[in-house]
């Protein structure tokens, strides 16, 4: 909990709710109280394809919340991002920081014109400390206005699929790495020449499948991977990486015809 | 959903639930739903002031189990583990696996003593994927006797952590690192000599505070530090590694002298 208030000024109560990936299932009941209590809730519309997901979240909003509690949905068009394939890391950096900026001048202008007492939500796909801008950005909006912030934890899709797979993420003993798909090559191999063990390496937002440049060095290597986790479309596969990523590529690319978009995630486990 | 059934044997069916850290408000709807399907809940007794954890399952189930359901509860006493801070990691890992095998063993005889079509439930602390044996036991019992085995994620210490801080895990790009205290400084070190950025570290199972070696080196390192996370007595501090680490030490004594056992987990920001 995150108090901003100033003197003499109300504050905007502010609920972060971690949703879960995909599952209304994956809702906490913490979760289901906090969207009880929420008048406005905030979604950044994407735009395109990923109006599916703005649907899950209506749905879970639709499940949960109390047939009494009227509450509004207020679509947020999001600032648009370039292309951040070949950026260096200060590029990305800036260019995530000038995203957050623009986007929190839009949440500003909407909180700000609506009552003082309501309750703004934002629902997060995931858990709300991994790989999602919504507290940095409530963050900055605390800065600019009085807020009280709450933040609920949410099951995250690496989580689903490890369930989904039935494993352990860790091995005994052994540590979990998570990063991004720019970042799993350089660690991998820096890693590998220090003689550190990442352990098992979760890789989320990459739409390029990066592991394919472990296949050859590193062929032994167990992958689990999984797309729409938790959701009813949701697809497993695992296997030996150098087996099994180019049935993967391909899979990749059928399913984001098939369905107008891709979100996936996978768990590396080194042999 | 693993399936190890034989043909002419009927498989036991194994929920294994993820139950959050701490909090019934954590809960997911697909984890209470599971409760309710459960005949027998399998319950590790670790023994002595422990007990407090086993009372925390059982109000979980007296919560989200509908009153009409009949349900038991078996605590099954723990094998004896020796102290494992100065054993080597060859060492550990036999010692891990020696005491799995018992537990399995203990497992499988009260399983076999059940109605055939009896669900069994193994409630798990935080989320089964993260630093928990039970899928190993589980995937041990399945090599002994017919199972089917539905894994359910669940919200861990970690995750409870970050949202009550109101933190965000990893920096903007970067990775987060989940080990172990025994790992930490070796890790931690490796890492900087090779020009690896680990990213935010989450430690758990550390009952010595080993980020302590880690105060003089780096004394700028941010530590989000907690104890009995999501429960009553939670206890949340936060800071400069080196200003804060003394009071920790001091706190985590009188803590565990207070309630008679702590059980806590913490984030390192690298400055």
């Amino acid at each position: 909990m995150k108090d901003t208030t100033a003197r003499g000024s109300r504050a905007r109560s502010i609920q972060v709710i971690g949703i879960g990936a995909g599952s209304p299932e994956h809702v906490t009941a913490e979760a289901a109280a906090a969207l009880a209590e929420v008048d406005v809730f905030l979604v950044a519309d994407k735009g395109g394809a990923k109006d599916e997901l703005v649907a899950v979240r209506r749905a879970i909003c639709d499940r949960f919340v109390p047939a009494g509690h009227r509450y509004d949905f207020v679509t947020v068009p999001d600032p648009k991002r370039g292309p951040d394939t070949q950026r260096d890391s200060a590029q990305y950096a800036q260019g995530v920081h000038d995203w957050h900026s623009a986007r929190t001048d839009a949440y500003v202008r909407i909180i700000e014109d609506m009552p003082e007492d309501a309750v703004v939500g934002f629902l997060v796909w995931g858990d709300p400390a991994f790989y999602d801008s919504t507290i940095r950005i409530v963050d900055a909006i605390g800065e600019r206005i009085p807020t009280t912030v709450r933040v609920i934890p949410g099951i995250s899709a690496f989580q689903t699929l490890a369930a989904a797979h039935g494993i352990v993420l860790h091995r005994v003993g052994e540590p979990v790495h998570v990063t991004t798909g720019r970042r799993l090559v350089q660690e991998w191999t820096r890693a590998e020449a220090s003689g550190l063990t990442l352990g098992t390496v979760v890789v989320m937002l990459d739409g390029h499948l990066h592991c394919r440049e472990l296949a050859t060095t590193h062929p032994d290597t167990l992958i689990h991977w999984g797309a729409y986790v938790g959701m009813p479309q949701q697809v497993l596969r695992s296997g030996r990486l150098a087996d099994v990523i180019d049935e993967l590529a391909a899979l990749r690319v059928r399913l984001r015809e098939e369905h107008g978009w891709v979100m996936d995630v996978y768990a590396l486990t080194p042999f």
